[in-house]
């Protein structure tokens, strides 16, 4: 059977499954890849899992988030994420070598290869024929520590691409025309597969700029073909051996189809708040603006900063703009300085900021009120940039540059008509300048090596097995839709405190009960914990570790709710807390705030599958009992059972 | 009668008073500087004098401290800034384009010139032969708006510099050796004036780092003479039109003398916690270090940075080290891409950031816990680099770039040895490479521009003028030595609101008594304010003015204490607030927190210095009447009726 790329991809790497759309499957990581905002939970999972060394075939630990040192705690998590990834065999790209995704794609990425990464923009090294998928970080951990994948297999999306870009228009408008036609959840429970001729005119880094943003389509992951072009690319890296070639066959199918000519694309921006929010810059222009931002793993490429200064190349920047450019490597930075394009956009009144994710996470360069910022990030969700009521614009390059040259939304193809410019043409050179000086190899004696901890992160502490019985307090009753915000708020005050698991613990429900740690940590030893109640789709949104691993810490058993989110609902397995539901929903009415809940028996019956009894002690005295049940498959009452995702590797390790 | 360069200078600008030490004496300033930290409340005050424009030869708006932007407020800020600089007729140095004390030497710096400016290193333009001094930010705006500026005829003290400097060791090896010998309170009421054959060796920029530093040794200001290397620089910034020799009178004296042999230097280091805590660097050499900072005002020339690539070139930095550098501006930064100083650095390992103050005023760059940090800044006080504890070191690029390459601090001399290295020789371009893309010069219509203000920028509210009679509460009473970090504390929670009156005074007094906000707005408008007592030496510490201007703001009318911390003492009066002295001492244990202050006939007896009658009013109903008294000038006695400074400059403009 002719088969695509996806699944060349999938069948070579197939430990577990069927390879049928819905069902499980497991797969075979070879790569893994890591950054400092998850990296450093992923490294104290490894600790706590008592890993000797990575099963994977490359993991790299990253550290691109977190770059602004305004006290200890980020120096700190660096010289931290240095020492464990020594301990346990990762390499480890050091501060300023770079953002994660293009220095992988330059040093690591290899075709036909698997990869998960905890970040979502994982998927860009699919530019390269790899299938690479953005995942939470205990996956991360369970792939180095040599578990399969496990995800449900995923419909692929062929898109097909035809003809050449017009003068002007470039790989970020293809995205931004895919998001234009799809929006920001067209990619949900989808692999996006690029084919067709069009490929031929865009470079490994064009592909790497469109596999990036498919993490805003929502899909799963982005794949294209490793071809000719794969191979100049890593050529020009020198590693000309990694290359195999990888094609679909012809005749192959997809489930889900589409066509962009690329010809007929113009230039296209994402307007506020989000990028699926697409039009043409025509559309727009003129509006003014006060900032516009170069770079980020959207895009990160030498040609993408050449292009930015080939045409603000001898002109000065519009005064009132605010002309922010991010390297995206230190590799990036020495061809930019060879090839002139970093004297040109200094000279032209750009400001330098150090390579890495910078304001694309909200690191820095924060917009005026009020004002318009023009960026080539990914992503413009609300309040993202740091600023409340922001405006950001997503665009290319080219759209990015010339607006900073007119202080106004521009369309880069008026550049003819209003300074006389040819479309600039960039040569890619034969051989890049390549420079590891900042890439620490992994130690042969790696289990010698000790974690170096600053006084903000601390280990994670042993998590207990699950015991027969239990009689804890219910020390909240929620409604419905609690988003993990809730149950753990992001932001500048709680974001430091990412390795430390007894400090990030006091925000623990603060957003619903301020008073929610202390009486939490009064019943944690002395009565064996507690348990929560909440009605519909508990623990929505984000899919931070946090928002369960923080609560278990606080001695929480169990959450007893009508219906679990589907991300916090593994999350709780993964970290020991017991996920029941109520068989009738209207015995939710039955359980307050302050009642005791009595479980008795409690592996034999979450092993049968059998109802689960729960006897509601009230104050007064009196006593109901009602049933819960719960879905865990064979695995997972395993994992709970042991305590969670971390005591199974223990023990298996 | 022989003059030194100082006595010319002064001479020169001598509007008021005479040139006898210890006397009060008006200078004409010919310059203004400002950076953006202190600048917001500067050009507050402009509008709030009505200023029509500028009166200086020059007036330059630098931002250079607050260029992180994590949330809109710096960005606001730096919007508002060039606003108000358009509106005051000031030139503004754009957001990237570098420290202000290297721009403003390379652009705008001037031979026989004065220069007061709000930034404790205005005395590095003293290097090209200017009488500059680094003042509150009032009295910036004071000479902008063309009043003189007054100080204490400072006495003199004339270094003598012979001899040439050994290879490995450099300007800031000769300001750490004035360091070693007088320490920080070393230079205080003096200015120092260097001189003698040894300065034919020294470039202007070397002067500068020397004339930088006289801010650590506590001088007034640093003084070198106007010679032939001020116009090779001069030339070499294409102004040697702006060249004027300037040089001290054979025979000059001076009141205080020093010498230093050049050519008996060896590289010195000041170890933690004080710039005065001075050693040869052999004597710490070994120590294991986990940063490097190369930038600040400090060391600022394209030399310093050319030396340190110099020596790290086509090497890598250690694996431990993280070795970051800013280079101080765009031009420099432009000079050292053009010499490739810039790539070497790069490819070394180094981690560039913008061109700012940075991690020298705790912006950025905090190094990791228990960890060395090793910087060519001027200072490295306590916690200043934003990480509690640190251990700040500070040295010359050399011995910077030296322990960047083996992980320890190591004497540069050992390069030889070690690495078989020759002292590398910078050779000064004849012409630099000029940019004025981001100098945005004053406009010709200016009090037509509007000031731009974000949400938190609020115009300084209008101060009441005296009033005859006051019977307010005793709001506070407190005991000797309170600091102005009491009044209103500093640090990352309150800096933010430096252009926020309103709100930054809710921070008044927090540090003693959190209710002091609240309880001073309930009888502010109700009751006509409050006074606060103190006992010995009230307010000492920084200058900041906000610890006068924020309770001002919250109604406070006097201060009654038994003495007042100079600064603190003429900041009051600038402010509008009664700086009153019990006559006898033992009156302090008359008056009570909680008790009423009754003032009666307040103009006409502050006015004829004569004792002023303060009734205390307590809760039962009992009286007491006690003498207090001030020490004001006439012309502080006129502000003060005003209700301060601002309102006599608004009279006057």
């Amino acid at each position: 059977m002719a088969k695509n790329v996806t699944q060349k991809l999938i069948e070579s790497h197939l430990l577990d499954g069927e390879m049928k759309p819905g069902e499980e499957i497991g797969i075979k990581i070879d790569q893994a890849l890591l950054q400092d905002a998850t990296g450093t939970l992923v490294q104290l999972e490894l600790e706590a899992m008592g890993l000797d060394r990575a099963k994977t075939e490359v993991a790299v630990q990253y550290v691109d988030h977190n770059l602004l040192q305004t006290d200890f705690k980020n120096a700190d998590d660096h010289k931290f994420l240095r020492s464990a990834s020594q301990r346990f065999g990762l390499w480890f790209s050091r501060p300023g070598n770079g953002v994660s995704h293009p220095v992988h794609m330059e040093r690591f990425g290899k075709p036909g290869k698997t990869m998960v990464g905890s970040d979502s923009h994982t998927c860009a090294a699919g530019s390269l024929g790899m299938l690479a998928i953005g995942t939470g970080g205990l996956d991360v951990a369970a792939a180095i520590a040599g578990q399969p994948y496990f995800v449900k297999m995923p419909k692929v999306m062929g898109v097909k691409l035809t003809g050449k870009l017009p003068d002007w228009v470039s790989a970020k408008d293809v995205i931004l025309e895919m998001l234009r036609r799809h929006d920001v959840k067209g990619g949900v429970g989808k692999i996006i597969e690029y084919y067709g001729d069009g490929l031929k005119a865009l470079s490994a880094m064009d592909r790497h700029v469109i596999a990036n943003m498919g993490a805003e389509l929502g899909a799963t992951t982005s794949v294209f073909p490793s071809d000719e072009e794969t191979k100049r690319f890593l050529k020009s890296q020198n590693r000309e051996e990694d290359w195999t070639e990888l094609l679909a066959d012809e005749g192959c199918e997809y489930e889900f189809h589409d066509e962009i000519i690329l010809d007929d694309l113009v230039p296209l921006i994402a307007l506020p708040t989000s990028p699926g929010n697409v039009v043409p810059v025509s559309e727009v222009a003129g509006k003014e603006i006060g900032q516009v931002v170069i770079g980020s793993s959207a895009n990160p490429g030498l040609r993408d900063f050449w292009m930015a200064s080939a045409i603000v190349k001898d002109k000065s920047i519009s005064s009132d703009v605010s002309f922010d450019v991010n390297p995206t490597s230190r590799q990036i930075m020495q061809n930019m300085i060879e090839n002139r394009t970093f004297g040109n956009l200094i000279k032209s009144g750009a400001r330098f900021h150090q390579s890495g994710c910078m304001g694309c996470i909200g690191m820095g360069q924060a917009p005026a009120s009020g004002t318009i910022s023009l960026r080539t990030m990914p992503r413009n969700f609300p309040d993202r940039s740091g600023t409340k009521d922001d405006q950001v614009y997503l665009c290319s390059p080219e759209t990015a540059a010339a607006s900073a040259l007119t202080g106004k939304i521009t369309d880069p193809r008026d550049m003819e008509e209003k300074f006389g410019m040819q479309y600039p043409k960039f040569e890619y050179p034969t051989y890049e300048i390549i420079n590891t000086y900042m890439l620490v190899a992994p130690v042969e004696d790696n289990t010698s090596v000790e974690l170096q901890k600053g006084p903000n992160i601390k280990a994670l502490p042993e998590i207990p097995e699950l015991k027969e019985s239990y009689k804890v307090p219910v020390l909240l009753k929620m409604g419905d839709n609690i988003s993990t915000d809730e149950i753990l708020k992001a932001g500048a005050e709680v974001l430091p405190f990412r390795s430390n698991l007894p400090e990030i613990s006091k925000y623990s429900y603060t957003v619903i009960d301020e008073t929610f740690y202390d009486r939490a940590m009064e019943v944690r030893d002395s009565r064996g914990g507690h348990v929560v109640v909440a009605a519909d789709n508990y623990a929505q949104g984000s899919s931070r570790e946090h928002a369960a691993l923080a609560p278990k810490y606080l001695g929480q058993v169990a959450v007893i709710a009508k219906s679990y989110a589907r991300i916090a609902w593994q999350n709780l397995i993964n970290f020991g807390i017991l996920p029941l539901e109520f068989t009738q929903e209207s015995d939710y009415d039955l359980i307050e705030q302050g009642d005791d809940i009595e479980l008795k028996d409690v592996i034999s019956s979450v092993r049968s599958k059998e109802p689960i009894e729960v006897v509601i002690h009230k104050s007064n005295g009196e006593q109901k009992t009602i049933q819960t049940k719960h879905s865990l498959s064979g695995r997972q009452i395993d994992v709970l059972i042991k305590g969670g995702i971390i005591n199974d590797f223990r023990e298996k390790l």
